[in-house]
């Protein structure tokens, strides 16, 4: 996939550093490229659910903003992304120190992009698929 | 609907309550009853996404939750709920002071529970529909 | 709900009667409004699955095409919807002599109409839901 | 992945060849193995919709059916699967002569399988993806 603004990399950052809620959940980028992302956060006990596991919410979010990302990479200089819908299904207990993410971009339309992320939560040396989601994305002139 | 523990109320206060990540997003509830859960959140900077809007995240995040406390009414005291999958679509941008979440059970099955929720936000007078959300959440014995 | 083109029945009744799958399946058209319609399939042997159900793929199509025409009703004369995405929960086994489905606009957007769609199944005077879909409808150019 | 029926290829193919929705839409079986099955429909006129593209509602049925079909090679000979939602993205307009679709588990659950599915559309010696959907399945007693 090709980006439409070769300084994509600049735009994904402050998205993630900048955004409240991305950073009230401790959610940092670890790399993007041209119709993908990669993020991480430290599991902490604030993301819990009530058996210790990481919240479904968690990795809506997570999955939700990383395709978002994703998304941001191929669109043009005055564009921008937002979230039409999200759908995941949470497919193990989400128990472990870290969860990450990768975002892919399915389908690059002019007027909607649609993304899939894969959120894994690392336990010691284990690695494992937690949750599954497809995003569908707006893409619409920067207000 | 019927409830197969009448102890419902007790049963969804704590999950609400005590759960981390819940009173992370600041997340209280409003009242519930058999095959339904009413939630709000004071919208604080920490949930805003760059645009100022209340993140899509937490929107699912609420609407996730709120569905899982309406199937917590209807099952037997030694049961639980899990979410398998959530779906959400952002309906309009939640600009305004508080979120208010209204679920409703759709299908109270005995292995699996559907519930909706209504994700609207409160800015002074007005209130407006943000977000629609499906939940399919399974009936699981207590761990 | 306004509709921009106030000859809306007129569009709807050809895209029901005139799409090819949807004569297969035996789709017509019960009454339509702003932001609404409603549509019943006489169930056929050709429309069930292995265990003499309806098929989920009729129940979707049939959710599909009635939120579609909901959106219709809704867009200006030179415009027309096309599905991005849908979703469907299948509630109860769908065992009966008709398929009767309602759809309603949730969000008529400029550029996205989000509808949802209610799939009953009339077995003598019982009526049940089997189905409950989102349809998430772009709004374009007619070609 | 590992079939808890070594006959699982005996399944699979009577739930495609005798399932009367199936072959009124003319899904025929490719191929399938442990956690994967692949199907095919030649595109006929009684499947178009309005605009003369590949209706929805059939790249839906055809999405569900394999996936479910995926999810079957993988349950005990006493066990079936039932389809508890499914969702699907409508990528590209599907024009062309014949439908491929590939469909993978990505979660075998004991009481819930989540499987994938990718429908392509071949068009002379072009091949596009136009749509992807997730399905969610109960493993079920058979009745």
């Amino acid at each position: 996939m090709e980006p439409s603004d070769p300084d994509y990399r600049h735009r994904v950052a402050p998205i993630i550093e900048s955004t409240r809620f991305i950073r009230h959940i401790g959610m940092t980028l670890d790399d993007c490229g041209p119709g993908w992302c990669r993020t991480r956060i430290p599991v902490e006990d604030s993301l819990l659910q009530q058996d210790g596991f990481v919240h479904a919410g968690v990795q809506g979010t997570m999955a939700d903003h990383t395709s978002g990302c994703a998304g941001l990479t191929l669109v043009k200089p005055d564009q921008t992304v937002l979230t039409i819908e999200f759908k995941v299904n949470l497919l193990r207990p989400a128990l472990g120190e870290t969860l990450l993410c990768r975002a892919e971009v399915l389908r690059p339309g002019r007027s909607v992009i649609v993304a899939e992320s894969w959120v894994e939560v690392l336990s010691g040396d284990t690695r494992k698929l937690c949750a599954k989601a497809t995003v569908t994305l707006a893409v619409v002139p920067i207000p």
